[in-house]
């Protein structure tokens, strides 16, 4: 039951919660050990702050719950592929295992010949099209 | 007077400051018409929080400032070569320049094929000996 696309439907919860607030809806959760230890959406817009991404904010906010800065025993479940910055944040955090949903061949790492932390296992496409689609919703809302 | 080297040692400072708590010692300020509007320097340690490097919280802090997110018209002097996580979150708020102090070959972003933000505009090398030193000196200490 407590499988990659239960916690990416809670990650997607998440991102709704910030479309509701007009932000672009990225979300994401930190699990360890079974326990959701962080969970968090964009909020670049309503702090006026681009380094507000979910991931970030995650980031933060685990190894606050944990009392050290590094996520090794963790998975990030994140409903959008990690953009530099974000990328950037996990490989310093060494987190265990990053889950992506929807892939952002823009904006997203993965095309940029760039690498997480060498432990770093990452699995893409989990609940990828409700994911997608809630971004691509936001975005035509918009125009 | 107020040229890039007056505002690199200001950077310094804060640079040395991180130094005395026992961080990685990168220091940065962010100018806007001449004003300093934010200044920090590392403190991953201090907050047990790998995204606490100096850039990061001079953007936000540049950013609750100004009272929007995008430093169109900052420069910012750092001490050190952002990495991949800081050069990603300075592309996002879309600077106008990037001063940087001494280049960091490993860690750096300027060898990873990454670009800011088309209209910033990069210079390397202000006080690039005294930067260098400092973290050189850091990492002496800590062996």
């Amino acid at each position: 039951m407590f499988n990659d696309e239960y916690f990416m439907k809670l990650a997607l919860q998440e991102a709704q919660i910030a479309f509701a607030r007009e932000e672009v809806p990225v979300g994401c959760v930190v699990v360890a050990n079974g326990r959701i230890i962080a969970k968090s959406h964009n909020l670049t817009q309503t702090l006026n702050d681009v380094t507000a991404h979910a991931e970030m904010q995650a980031i933060t906010a685990a190894a606050d719950f944990i009392g050290g800065k590094y996520l090794q025993n963790c998975t990030m479940y994140v409903t959008l592929e990690p953009c530099v910055m974000c990328a950037g944040a996990l490989s310093w955090s060494q987190i265990s295992k990053v889950v992506i949903g929807a892939r952002d061949e823009q904006r997203g790492f993965l095309n940029k010949n760039l690498t997480l932390h060498p432990k770093t296992e990452i699995t893409t496409g989990v609940l990828a099209e409700e994911c997608s689609a809630l971004v691509k919703s936001f975005f035509q809302s918009r125009r």
